[in-house]
């Protein structure tokens, strides 16, 4: 019994595998290489670790760890949406779904349920450890952006309005952050990488 | 002073970026394509809990997903060392402990003292925490190799007495893994893509 759990466990294991394989629009730091999934999860959740103390609010790490690990893993099936696409929505669409229910659906029933609540309550936004979650989900990409001459801002005519509104999520979370980012932003106009 | 706390972690959290660029010599699941610490950390920590279930004891869950989380930061400086490399020792090395001090260094003191201690405690091994960390490290690049034809196993003559030495770390964080792991060397052998 425990080694047939394990083998579904392991089956799981293997399939998230192919997160590596996912790239995001961004690049990495002051680079032209576009960063995967996999990495950028790992990026996230170290951050939320480094960052903790600045929430607007005390913290279950552990939840907040646990979203950030497999809160793209939908991204498997559903392929990355970038956050400025004007044509296709971000958040939880059928597509992202299907692809919760089948992928950890390949976990031991009771953790395959543990999983999917753990990513809809990423994507709810509601809670505090969501909310945390999701402004480290913010950041990253802004200092992505901010050392590579404006990034995808640039690439993709995003304009200071529509970033600033995407960016505010980051308030929500960690009033100190979202006050460095704010900074980030206006100082990203100063240098034209970003446009008003 | 919180800025200025926030500004050497957001430091911190730029150079921790290269970690992305650090290659090992295993390579993802049926791929040609090396991994990097980034998302081999990101897997590790994802592996973890998953399978926590299968400890041999209790674990303090965030702990271990740290440990994770930053094992290998220190090869940002110090480079990857192939586990069965003849020449050079795999743990905690001069370098590996020079690059410890710089990069967690980066944080603030208080922080930087607690980063060191975490990853001191994982190269160590002996606290429960640091065991199950330890075998998920095993765990991973043994799927690996085995749906690569022998991976690392094949392209460096590596044999079954050698890898068994130090897959039996598995044992020390779970009996339930190391079965599986040991039955997965034995099949292994039996493909003829490890040898003895």
């Amino acid at each position: 019994m425990e080694s047939a759990i394990l083998s579904l466990q392991i089956e799981f294991i293997k399939e998230v595998d192919k997160l590596k394989y996912i790239l995001r629009k961004t690049k990495l730091l002051n680079s032209d290489r576009r960063e995967n999934d996999a990495e950028h999860s790992w990026h996230l959740a170290l951050m939320a670790l480094v960052l903790a103390e600045h929430a607007n609010f005390p913290l279950n790490m552990l939840r907040v760890i646990k979203m950030l690990l497999i809160h793209d893993i939908v991204e498997i099936d559903a392929g990355d949406t970038f956050i400025y696409d004007t044509q296709k929505s971000h958040d939880n669409t059928v597509e992202e779904r299907a692809a919760a229910k089948r992928i950890f659906g390949l976990l031991p029933e009771e953790q395959a349920a543990e999983f999917i609540a753990v990513w809809e309550e990423f994507e709810a936004g509601q809670t505090n450890e969501a909310k945390f979650a999701r402004a480290m989900d913010r950041l990253e990409p802004l200092l992505q952006n901010a050392s590579n001459k404006g990034g995808t801002w640039a690439e993709f005519s995003v304009k200071y309005d529509k970033v600033y509104a995407k960016k505010q999520v980051i308030q929500q979370g960690s009033t100190q952050i979202w006050r460095y980012a704010e900074q980030l932003l206006n100082d990203s106009v100063e240098k034209g990488i970003l446009k008003k």
